[in-house]
């Protein structure tokens, strides 16, 4: 799915301000209200441009949210990059990845929290964005595997495992309690990840 | 949060029956379409009952809703109580409580995915929802440590690791890929929650 085909892209610089308050004023009321309680004419209120103008952009509201879903993917995707470039071991980028993700919640929670939602908007882009992230996660695992870093768990039932520590670390403090993910808890977290849980 | 504030329970046979020929049809409609795309002429018509009868058990929509995560709560935690009461190590507990979790979600997967709506149509639920699960684990995980058999790990966080990894394993084989979560994943999982993912 190409960003290109959910947006039409302004060529001037006057253009381009325009679709970003109109993208963020569906990222405010998408988060805030939920999807089905915001309409096209709450977004170009909320953005003060009029209602026509949507439609220069968008062809629909389902698109401007899949535009913003795709557009977190990507974000949070390069964030995480730039952030384990330069480390050697799979651990450290364990570490940062979850620190990083964590700060990428914090930051943009509404913009997280409506990823949930579609499930009933788009399901077939809910389904793609943790695919593809998991299909990423994967080949990195395999590559841990190879050097002998990580143990010849199976890399999709690990992979998925790690989204959901994430995610539902990421859920309770950041969604639930509104506050940072501590470093400590990522300590913990990597503590679990590296010996487990039971005694031997 | 009690159930009997949500549903005004009938007193005769046929009363009940038309109870829970609403909210099978409810459950059906708010999986499929979702909460927002569902009315409550939409459920009475697939219930075939007449439109005003909804409203004997029900004061709205969001009623039937709540209902239905309350119900699906109760009957969750009294299943995986029921799975795992004879067994004598957290260890058994663990494996047996991923099983039950992962056959629910299989045969109610549609209820299971509106949970994740939740999060619009009442949000003080959702949260009430899985903090009051992850509440119930850390007391059992506390436990596990008092005796040995668990590391001294933050149980908080364990206990939304744990929560986090049966929701995504159970998300990726039952709703992507529509398929029961075989034993030899459950094992996997197992593996990796006894001595984690790294090489010593």
């Amino acid at each position: 799915m190409s960003k290109l085909s959910l947006v039409n892209l302004p060529k001037t610089a006057k253009g381009l301000e325009t679709l970003e308050r109109i993208r963020k004023a569906a990222e405010i009321l998408f988060s805030e209200k939920g999807y089905y309680n915001t309409s096209v004419t709450d977004i170009t209120t909320a953005a003060s441009v009029a209602p026509g103008t949507f439609y220069i952009y968008f062809s629909d509201k389902k698109s401007v949210f899949r535009y913003l879903l795709e557009d977190m993917s990507h974000s949070l995707r390069s964030e995480i990059g730039l952030a384990i470039k330069d480390c050697d071991s799979r651990y450290d980028k364990e570490y940062l990845g979850f620190k990083t993700f964590f700060d990428f919640v914090k930051k943009h929670s509404g913009l997280y929290k409506i990823i949930w939602e579609a499930q009933f908007v788009d399901n077939e882009m809910f389904k793609e964005y943790y695919e593809n992230f998991a299909e990423r996660y994967i080949l990195k695992i395999r590559e841990a595997q190879q050097v002998g870093e990580l143990k010849d768990l199976d890399p999709k039932i690990l992979a998925y495992s790690l989204i959901g520590i994430s995610n539902f670390i990421g859920l309770k403090w950041v969604i639930f309690d509104n506050q940072a993910v501590p470093d400590e808890v990522i300590h913990e977290i990597m503590r679990f990840i590296r010996g487990g849980a039971f005694k031997a």
